[in-house]
Formats: C-alpha cells, sequence, structure tokens
C-alpha cells in the first residue's frame, strides 16, 4: 500500500488506523501511522477520542511521541500532557528539542515545570533553564541549542564521519558552525560547501569567517529580518564575547513572522490577543471588550464637540447630515497613512531622512486628496434636496481640511509612539480613527460657525 | 584584514573600497569585495555613482556581478541593466537562476525579453519560456528549475560523488528529488538522511516515497502554508502526471509571505499598491484616492439616511451629538471581527463547521459586548448636561443594537465576499465601517422617532 499525502486517500487511511486500533493490533498501526509524515500524524491525531489516543500513547515510543507532541498547540499539550503516563511524559520531554520544550513550560505552573525540571537529564534541565531565562520573543527564547560544532583543525573527511554518526540529531546540519578553544564562533562552513570541498582540506581552509550572528536579546523580529535579507537556514545565536550559544533556523522564523504580522493586524483593529479562531465567546469578549469601552469614553469627546456646537446645530440642522461623512472620511484617509507606516515599520527602520521624506509626500498627497474629495463633496452638496452653494461651500472646506490633516496624524501619530517606544496598539486603526473624527468635527464646525451668516 | 558583518566597520569598509576604485586596483577590489556575502556587496552597491558602477562592472565577472544583480529590485534591475556592455549583460543573465530571470524578464518590454531570450542558451531559454507561461502567485511562477534529480537505482556513493560536482549549481542540495525513467517523482531523499545511510545502498531503500508536492497551478498562499506546515526548506512542483517540473524554496516563500501581509493590511486599510515607501506622492495619490472617492460616494449614503431624519432632529438637537459615536462604536467592533475573519482566512482553511462555531462565538460576543456599550452610554448620557433618562435608554438600546450587528456584518461580509470569491479588498476595513455606519445610524434613528414622544 504506497501512501501519498495528497488529502484524497485520508479518510480511507483514517479509517484503516481505527480499524487497527479496534483490532488492537499494534504492528499494523506502527507500520502504516509511522509512514506518515508528522504533520499528518499530528493532523490525525487531533481528531481521536481520549480513548483512541490512549490507543496511541500505547503503541508509540516516547522519541515518537515528542514528533507528534511538538507540534500541537500550546494549550492543547497542557491537556495531552496532563493524560499520559508519568514516566511516558518525562521520557518523551527529554526527546524533545529544547526550544519545544521551553515554550512548555513557559506555559504551565512553574512548580510542575520545576518538578519537571529536576527529572530531566542535567545537560537537557541546563540548556532549557537557560533557554527559560531570556525575555519572550528574543532571539534566546527562540533559539535552539542543537547544533554540530566543529574545530578549525579538523579535516573535511573528519567532519563528513561525525556528522554520519552525530547528524540525526542536531536541529540542522546544514550550516556547522566552527568554534575555537575558547568557545568562540569564529566561522561557518554550509554543508554544500563540505561536500564540494577537497576531503583532505582542514575546515580552517574551506570555512568563510564572516558570519553573521544575533545577540541573545536581540528581537525576534530583528532575527527574521536578518534571515530573510541574508537568504538563511539559520543564523547563530551569540553571547557579547562571542560565544555560540544557539541557533535560530529558519522554520522558527516561519512562524514568527505569522506572529507578528497577526499582531499588526490586531493592533491595527484593536483586537489584539483575541484573534485566535479558537478561543470561545467569553475570552474573546473579555479580550475585545476592555479596547471598546475604551474607544467608548474617547468617542464621547465627539459627542462632547458636536454638543459645544449645539446653538448652530439647532439653526441649522441640514449641518448634521454631513456628520458621519467627516467622521468616515477622516477616519478612512488617517487609516491608510497608518497602514504605511506599520508596514514600513515592519519592514525597515526609518531613519531620520526616511521620516522626512515621508511626511513630505504624505503631507502633498493629503493636499491632493483633499482638494480632490472638497470639490467633489462641495458639488454632491449641491445636488441633494435642500442643498445650497454656501453649504456646498462649508462642506468642501471641512473635507479638505479633514483629510488633509487626518492624512498628517495618521503618519505622525504612529511615528511618535513608535519613537517614545510605548506599545505601538496605542495607536491603533479605531484610535487614529477617533482622533481625526474629533479633529475633522471641530473643524466642520467652527468653519459652519463663521460662516454662519451666509448658511 | 578580518571582516565581521557588525555594520560597525562598514563606513571604514566602505571607504577603502572606493579608494581602490580611485587608484582603479582591481585586485584590491575584488579581495577585499568578494569576500562579503552578497547582500553586503548588494548593500554597497546601491550606494555608489554610475561612475562607481562601472568600475564594478569591469572588476567583476559576469557571474559574480549576477549576485548583485539578482537581490536588486526589479526597479533598480531595469537601470542596471541599460547600463552594461551587451555581452556583458548577457552572459550575467546566462548567470542568474532562471526564477530571477523570470521576474525580470516580466518587467522588461517584451521586444527585449524576446531578444534576450534569443541570444540566451538554449535549455536556459526554455526554462524561462516556461516559467513566464505560469499566472503570476502561482507557484510555477514563483519556482525554480534548479534542482537536482538522482535515479532510484543510483548508490548512496554515487549521488554523493555526483553532488560533488553538480552542486554548487543547484539552488538547493538539501534535498534530492528521486525520479523515475518517465520522470515520475517518486520519492525525495534530504542530504541528511543520505549522509546517515549506510555509503553501499540504492536510493530506492533510503528514500521516502511520500513527498509533499505543489501543483505548479497552486497560489503562492497555500505553497508557504505547506512548506510552513510540513518545516520544509522546498517544496516540488508537479504536473498533474506527477512529473517534476521546478521547486519552491523556503526563501523565496519568506517573500511570499511578507507580501502577502502587505496585501492583507493594505487591503485592510483601503490603501491596496500604495503601502510601497518609495512611491512618490503622485503615484502614491493616484493609488489612494480612487479608493476614497469610492468611500465618499458610499458615505453619502450616511448623509442620506440623517437627512431622512431631519424632521426629529429638527425637533431634537441633542440626537446629533451621538451621531459619531454611533458611527464609530459601529466601525470599531465591525473592524475587530473583519480582523479575526481576515487572520482566520490567511492561516486556515474555513469549512462548514468552522463557518458555524465562529459565526455563533461572534453573535454571543457582539450580545454580550452590545450589552455592556449599551449600559454603559446609558449612564454616560445620564451625567452629561442636559442629559435625561430617555435619551440614555434611546442610545442605550441603539448602541447595543448597533455594536450586535456590526460584530455580524464584519464577520458574515468578508465571508460571503470570500465564498463568492470576489477580490476580497471589497471587504476592508473602511468598506466594513462604512455600511456599519448606515446600519447603526438607521437603528438609532428608527429607535429615537418610535419614542420621539417620550424624548
Amino acid at each position: 500500500m504506497k501512501k501519498k499525502i495528497n488529502f484524497k486517500n485520508r479518510e480511507e487511511f483514517t479509517y484503516y488506523l481505527f480499524l487497527y486500533m479496534k483490532n488492537d493490533d499494534k504492528t499494523s498501526f506502527r507500520t502504516e501511522f509511522l509512514e506518515l509524515h508528522p504533520t499528518d500524524q499530528i493532523d490525525i491525531f487531533k481528531q481521536l477520542s481520549i480513548e483512541k489516543r490512549k490507543h496511541v500513547y500505547r503503541y508509540l515510543t516516547p522519541a515518537e511521541f515528542a514528533e507528534i507532541f511538538q507540534g500541537l498547540q500550546l494549550t492543547e499539550q497542557k491537556t495531552i500532557f496532563a493524560e499520559l503516563e508519568d514516566d511516558f511524559g518525562l521520557r518523551m520531554i527529554n526527546e524533545l528539542s529544547a526550544d519545544d520544550v521551553t515554550d512548555f513550560f513557559g506555559n504551565i505552573p512553574d512548580s510542575v515545570a520545576t518538578y519537571l525540571l529536576s527529572k530531566l537529564e542535567e545537560s537537557e534541565a541546563n540548556n532549557i533553564k537557560l533557554l527559560l531565562s531570556y525575555k519572550e520573543d528574543t532571539a534566546g527564547a527562540i533559539m535552539t541549542t542543537e547544533f554540530i560544532t566543529i574545530s578549525p583543525n579538523e579535516t573535511v573527511t573528519q567532519v563528513m564521519a561525525r556528522l554520519r554518526k552525530e547528524g540525526a540529531d542536531a536541529e540542522t546540519i546544514y550550516y556547522l558552525y566552527v568554534v575555537n578553544d575558547d568557545d568562540k564562533l569564529t566561522g561557518v562552513v554550509s554543508l554544500r560547501e563540505l561536500i564540494v570541498a577537497q576531503t583532505g582540506a582542514t575546515i580552517a581552509q574551506v570555512m568563510k569567517e564572516q558570519v553573521v550572528t544575533v545577540s541573545a536579546f536581540a528581537d525576534q523580529e530583528e532575527v527574521s529580518m536578518i534571515i530573510k535579507d541574508y537568504d538563511l537556514l539559520a543564523v547563530p545565536v551569540i553571547t557579547s564575547e562571542e560565544k555560540l550559544i544557539g541557533i535560530v533556523t529558519v522554520d522558527d522564523i516561519l512562524d514568527v513572522i505569522e506572529e507578528e504580522n497577526s499582531e499588526d493586524i490586531g493592533q491595527f483593529a484593536a483586537v489584539k490577543g483575541a484573534l485566535d479562531l479558537d478561543l470561545n465567546a467569553f475570552v474573546a469578549t473579555k479580550r475585545r471588550l476592555p479596547w471598546l469601552i475604551l474607544l467608548l469614553f474617547i468617542g464621547m469627546l465627539t459627542a462632547g464637540i458636536i454638543g459645544g456646537f449645539e446653538g448652530i446645530l439647532a439653526e441649522v440642522a441640514m449641518l448634521a447630515i454631513f456628520i458621519p461623512l467627516i467622521a468616515d472620511m477622516a477616519g478612512n484617509t488617517g487609516t491608510q497613512s497608518l497602514a504605511i507606516v506599520v508596514r514600513g515599520l515592519a519592514l525597515e527602520k526609518f531613519d531620520r531622512n526616511a521620516v522626512i521624506k515621508l511626511l513630505k509626500r504624505e503631507a502633498l498627497s493629503g493636499f491632493m486628496m483633499g482638494t480632490v474629495c472638497g470639490i467633489l463633496v462641495s458639488i454632491l452638496a449641491l445636488v441633494i434636496p435642500q442643498g445650497n452653494l454656501m453649504l456646498g461651500f462649508v462642506i468642501g472646506v471641512s473635507l479638505f481640511a479633514t483629510v488633509f490633516i487626518s492624512t498628517l496624524t495618521g503618519t505622525i501619530i504612529p511615528l511618535i509612539i513608535h519613537k517614545l517606544k510605548i506599545d505601538p496598539a496605542v495607536a491603533s486603526g479605531p484610535f487614529i480613527t477617533t482622533i481625526n473624527d474629533i479633529v475633522g468635527l471641530f473643524l466642520y464646525f467652527t468653519i459652519a460657525t463663521s460662516l454662519l451668516h451666509y448658511l
């Protein structure tokens, strides 16, 4: 039975696995199940009831089950780990890579983590303690400690022989890091270079001395930018003394990028921390409601603005008609500029020149967009029932000013917030929108009041 | 002189390179410059004036310059290519990988591309013609045709010997694809597995028969999901007859993910196609203004709604005070739900069950958030000057209904649009916001009118 992973025969395949479990046919189950890519093993495992899962725990070795466990989400890991027998669970943890154990330990009660740490092999436990000591979202926290180091004095042949023995355990064998006697990183050889090299050559002869490295304290976003820009499969993590302490691989970076992008969008929509589809309604509400309440209070300021102009509103009720339009357009233009800044900050470093260039461009863009929108709305105001020339003029000038100024606030506010290193969630779309609403409505009513006797 | 790429000695380094060019010291320039990682070579090259660039063209071979050229942006490539002598340019193109040539050819006039194609080596030209024939953003368009295939009958030793010779040219040698006599993909061996394997074993004995593949017509987003989920360094691209025609590597996918995420944010903020910081004000305006004008016209509907209720507004001018608050909160809750759906669609496939589960959750969340916000605003309406119990009741009920319904429209509309396979830009934040404004304001005034005699 030859199996291609094409998702077509998945159901048939699952049916057979269920049958083997029903007949308690461990051998057939193992033969078929272990042929699968771990990602597919995980997919199938997730569909199992607790009874069936217990079959899996009996059928697989801790090392085999570790492949499945490492692919589960953190909340799932907690549930599953509680189902494992103590000894099986411990042995499985010993098989996980240090960065996966670290993620898991960071999510269970400290007391349990401490207990498990005390039961692990000492070298593994020390690695994990090191990783746990780094702040979340830094290179130190996402790196793995399973890498292969070689000495500059070894020959190509010697290293190849070692790879044959040790190659199966490391996170990657495609980059070999060269360290000297003080554990300092002095070079790197890719496996490709090693294979193409003369077998008798020493590593010192074939290695590249220029290694792109990151500090253990570097932000994960910086790490992902370096891996992307240099087209690397892994980047070494070093201490301030240039000692090699870990590597971050490209597959971890793919997860980081997804996470950072979710953060960008979450921040953009004031829904940070609540993007997960698996949250239940109560948790989702608990995370989203605070933003809405905060926005509600800020939004009350718009009520204050209009309240302050109640006199003119009572006289010219028509003015109310354009309140939402002014507010919407203020929000829309501000959001456009915000998106440009947020994306720019995610993809490149802004220096002073770039900021000035961007501000100039946005000012000119805002001016042009404001002019076009202002003229358009003036014309529209003429054709609606009860519209007149002066109303068109008031709304046109107001919309011009609103679009122009909203473009600038949408650009400047996130830049200032970034500069001040405040949590950028404060500059999310809805906040910029609300601030622009306040500015736009204030302009609208001020212009209308000053032109009151013409209306 | 030992150089670490730490960006600290960059200036000093560049100074020396300039000196070598000034003295026309080709040897020293080559020694220093070629030591650098291509990414750093590109960074330095980009800072050069046209005179200095011409030095570089003389100093480097076409193959060496190809490393720089492939890292330039498409607009830069056009300028630079025009500066190259015909023969140098052609030889450089022959050195580029087929996917890079394809990107470049897609961006120059057809007549020039056809001319260049006719001058290329025939096998290279055919590869490029194949790649050019695939639709943008598909696996076929982003794949490369430089991969290594092996036969199931070769031994591990034979393959290793071949890698030593051919290894330098392929895009990756870390996955070796096994094809049978009909060019059909029948298995894969990672270089790691090859190294750990017994040297006398045949490929048929060590290869994995289950290969995760993608079709040449698969969307690039699907390709990136597969690479990410299966932690691959590359994925093979096959035809419907299972013939291997290319591979997509993880470094290409990093670019795809950035591009797709920019698209998500651009769509979210109605600023699609204008996120690039390098656009000048006129181009930026040209791309953003159409969205604003469209939103302006949709926004006129809100003016229409309020216009329809002018009677009650003239009677109770206080009602105008809460217009922007209702509009803002409608937009804010809708945007939260939209972000969840957009992110969900980017990260996983929604089946019927997932959609129903999400709708239920959002309905319950919206109900709870609406209740809290409604009660809060009622209390706030009591404490403001001229506030009263009935106004508090009207605004409270309206806000509850607005938040509840906006949550649902923010969820349902993007799902429907996705289902209908319409360009999802139509469901961007500002559009959802405007639609929710219309609904919210309509509710507000309808409720107010029906309770008019109590106000």
